[in-house]
């Protein structure tokens, strides 16, 4: 049975010959080569991603130069070739090649080819752990695919909430950002209205690295100020989202209660889901479909 | 079509000629020249901020001081200009001059004269941030001063409640401040009860700086005490918080729920949405169209 | 109208005499001169606990020595009085001076009398803070005293869980502070088994003073695994709390629309508090008595 | 009366003789010798996680090296013979062997067998501590571990968001880890991509130790960046974690409520409270009682 083109990333194959069967065994995950191909290519992530890990490590970088030189390029060229592979199989290469996940994919191989010219850039190597995230589309863990939907759902109601909150406290950021660079000043270490406002940023979020801490009694009094602030209003963004995500759950749990299950005599729609009978008068329930 | 007094700020025109006219350009947020009248101060405020914070940067500072200085007087007489503008077209100025938003239109002008007297209390000028918040009302976010008008509900509601807790973390902040500055003393940095009040409002709140950490194993295990009890009470803001906004959210759903089930005789509204009679009068509900 | 023993501290006068007089104007709030002896009480109150903290500032220690030590020794013998004439007036004396106010009144004078045998224990003058508390019930703050009562309610009914939750939180710290012990040892500063226990609360916590931290990869992974831990189960205390406490508020709103609003037909009892009809079949409502 | 097989941990005595008079002894936790032996088993756990405690201290290490190794083997042989005895009396050992609380108790005593080969494992003798968890079962505390249920329940049921959760933090912490690498570099104390994501842990999680710190302008612009984010998500797993241990907590007290309303017919019990008929298999449900 084909799966659905929202799994496949909204793409089609081009054409029916050798195209078509790549295409299957690149954008599907269904058992046999394609399920081998997932399985080689989330190894060769993981295997890329640990190299560019060894790679920053000084104590390894310079008694394995070369071979993690190697198995940089090796990589690189692996996934270039996939990539080339992808465009080439899909009917519409843009269509990709503009998608999320093709552009995480080409940003997975990039760096390599700009540390040519810009050397250290292939730091950046690590985008590719972006590409893990396909992980959960290749388990086909639909739940979570589901529970992330419901997660996303959230979020996206809280979005002018959660921006409204921000601004809040970004003003607060410069208020006292400026009001400690004021205070304490450079003899503190407070050198200018922006490294205040990363320390005000630091201290309301209750990170508080202690790089930059208030001397004087008025700067300790003012700190104390911003803290308890900070720390009344943390409950905000968990209480909105809080609120929001219990309101996507209900209705989950309501839309699946009532999927058909409206009684034929008295009008009643609030049924569980496993109902054959309505609960106030009794008449057995119709169901519309299965759930 | 005019817009509602509240969008105004509650202010009126004074009279009728080049004043009601300025008056809408200054004070309304429509299409025409009162867009751009908005574009332009809201790009001033932003770039007169930008101006502090450069200011304060000894690097630029000692490399740009004439410009700065010169951008500095500028946006400040081109705000007071404005300022001075507000204060002619409204009918009452007073009633403009003491509302919120003319106290910040006023202090953030004040500064820079007051640094002719008191050098570097330009800094202060950073008040000019609190006027980007008009931003919500000029893009006309009405969807966004009304959700902040939730998060605002739920917090009032709240507020006899938080000052409680706060009543509580400041006891214990007192009581625990004074035993670190028994038990750790002077040569450990707790110079004074004040200062073990700054550490433990730091370390209750969970932000820990670490200026001040306590040394002998008896301190430790009064701060692995307040670090405990701050992890539990931590919760109380929020639950306070959540519960507030989940009742903010039910009542407002209910209300909307209900807008079409007035009741014809006593025209209540606020009823269940499963109610058939008004629970005030009794009068059978004409129910309005399906759910 | 007299005020109920609840706020009396469930004490009687003793006798009708002067005896009787001075526990009104001591024990009662009521306006005249026992509004003007709380007054009194609180501002010497506030008073004395900034004596403290000022004496314990070194350089106003030295400078204003005498007068310090005199206002210290004036307030405890205030105070003193002030407990000797509250066991006077009171029926049983026993009764207040093993209440939780009792306790606290004589906490506040003790530590003067001690500093003749010991010096430097006059720092415990602070609990008079918690003599502070009594300003809720002063200011007839019913409704905050009210809502305290919520809010301690939701803590009494979530003293077993977040028991649970201590012993839990307890272990993974015994562990990973052994751990840590093992891994990074005294030459990083964790000294001992109970140094590493401190450090595990307090990063659990997610306080991070900074004075102790992982040096080794090993140490650093294993920190990195404790911090992700105790950010998965700060959520918990959180989450209990707002449980209990949206029960609370449910049942309270539950037993205010119920207080005798039952219909009389159809039994329903749902009813919104100003419901006068039953909103299922129409009958009006008989309520039992006020709300 | 005896208790049932989930209190015994599923374990049944091997037959009747003296191993089953041990068998009540050591694995029920009724009055009587049964609970004599949990009384000394949990004071000699508590002491011997003490000495281990003050084993590691170096200063009593030195002076009672002799007296701490005596009683560290004392203990452990202690708990040695326990376990045999353990073993000797159930039915079938290996069943003990491979529970939980059987590698519990294996587990406490390999450490000082393993110290004559390996000097310093002596610490892991904490996991010792692990055992008095049974004390809620010994202490018979049923409402405790009924609660520990809800709390599990909710978590269990939160356990696939809290994945996904995880890992988009895991994500965002290699991503900010490798950008900080290139930013700040070693110079600045970020030497590697796992130092620089052991910093995005401690950062985004709200620790902020402050051993690793940015300096430069973009570093503390990128970790403000980090901040805020990891303020706004901060909220995700309280929100998910409330969400569920409020939806365990209805259903609980639904099923509670229900007790008395089972079918007559078909049994079912759980049905809403103002349910008349049985929605199962439509019979008219007797309610037994009011609520």
């Amino acid at each position: 049975m084909r799966q659905s083109g929202d799994e496949l990333e909204g793409l089609e194959p081009a054409g029916n010959g050798w195209r078509a069967r790549w295409f299957d065994i690149i954008f599907r995950h269904d058992a046999g080569p394609s399920r081998n191909f997932d399985l080689i290519l989330v190894g060769a992530i993981f295997a890329s991603v640990f190299v560019v890990f060894a790679d920053s490590t000084q104590a390894i970088h310079v008694r394995f130069t070369k071979l993690l030189y190697i198995l940089e390029w090796g990589f690189t060229l692996l996934f270039t070739a996939e990539y080339a592979l992808r465009l080439m199989v899909v009917r519409r290469p843009l269509a990709y090649a503009t998608s999320l996940w093709g552009i995480i994919d080409l940003l997975s191989i990039l760096p390599t080819y700009f540390s040519l010219f810009v050397p250290g850039s292939q730091s950046l190597l690590v985008v590719r752990v972006l590409r893990l995230l396909r992980l959960f589309r290749i388990l086909k863990l639909t739940r979570y695919v589901q529970e992330s939907g419901h997660l996303g759902e959230a979020l996206w109601r809280s979005r002018r909430k959660i921006l409204i909150f921000l601004s809040v406290v970004l003003t607060l950021v410069v208020i006292f950002g400026a009001a400690m660079y004021v205070i304490e000043g450079p003899a503190h270490g407070f050198t200018s209205i922006p490294t205040g406002m990363y320390w005000a940023v630091v201290t309301v979020a209750t990170v508080g690295f202690g790089d930059l801490t208030p001397v004087t009694p008025l700067g300790r009094i003012v700190t104390s100020l911003l803290i308890l602030i900070g720390y009344g209003i943390i409950a905000v963004p968990t209480g909105i989202y809080t609120a929001e995500l219990a309101a996507v759950f209900r209705e989950d749990r309501h839309a699946a209660i009532n999927a058909g299950t409206v009684c034929g005599r008295c009008r009643l729609d609030m049924h569980p889901p496993e109902a054959n009978f309505c609960h106030r008068c009794g008449e057995r329930l119709e169901k519309e479909g299965s759930l």
